[in-house]
């Protein structure tokens, strides 16, 4: 099962600059073999539904190894059996219509 | 890994009247042995990490088997490595200082 | 336009214990008219899109007055116009088919 | 107040292909004078509180009047007061950290 997600991930507890968090989430995901995409609230990433969560499960392990005690993340996950998409097409499929 | 996390699924593609697929997410959850706590918007459950996502995993899976051909979901997922939090010592903690 | 809201209010900046926060998002709620329902990760509410979004901002005012530098908010919102509809009437009709 | 906002809408009842409808929210939100910067599961966009809740606002009644029944609307929302921060200062942040 393929999954398109959006992962937010916010470190309590470690003051107010996230960026060296989510550098991190970033750093995981791409050693996931993941393509990661930054975006300004969150990473889009897609693979099969195992390989993007257990790299969603690494990342909370890798942030509180790194000091976080406390992890708050917001996902969504998108799949779908009608047809094949990727990222990809969603963003073309959108853009040709805007 | 504990988790605390709230699900939100919605199928696409099935209609406008989604408690069939929301009681079907119930009933996974359940079977999975989570005690699922059914809200207005979603549903609280709570336990270990691979126990939490792999029900999620198994509602994908069946909503999908039960003919919905796109599914999106929100999850709020918390994590904590300073102190052991149950939902029930969430709902105290903040019951007590309203 | 009736909605149908799940807010979830995270400050950052303030320690680990969210309940102060978290309770004094629900007195704002209540001050607003409202009757938010709260549960583990976030807390219900209805009303007028208006009225439901006015609160929300006051619930932002509110905390960055108390101190927090910095809040991050995950919203569900849901309108419809086929017919009306109540959170209880939501939970109903799914319980009726668990 | 300034906020940081990455909007997802999911009308319901409208067939499997969301693309026109999310196409419709760019337009929305670039008339209202938000420069929306589409991702594969949301869009990005920053601005005052007002314009850009007041922009949602829209969306869903355009939505509605283009014939959804039914939206489904996941919002982050951040909002700070120890400093100004655009969306670009947020991925300048943490790309130098990757």
């Amino acid at each position: 099962m393929r999954v398109i997600a959006d992962i937010a991930i916010v470190p309590l507890g470690v003051g107010l600059s996230l960026s060296p968090w989510v550098a991190a989430v970033e750093r995981v995901l791409e050693e996931a073999g993941l393509e990661p995409r930054l975006h300004a609230n969150g990473t889009n990433v897609e693979g099969e539904w195992d390989d993007v969560l257990g790299a969603l499960k690494r990342c909370h392990e890798v942030l509180h190894e790194m000091g976080a005690p406390r992890i708050a993340t917001n996902l969504r996950l998108g799949t779908r059996t009608d047809r094949a998409q990727t990222m990809d097409d969603k963003l073309a499929s959108v853009r040709a219509k805007i």
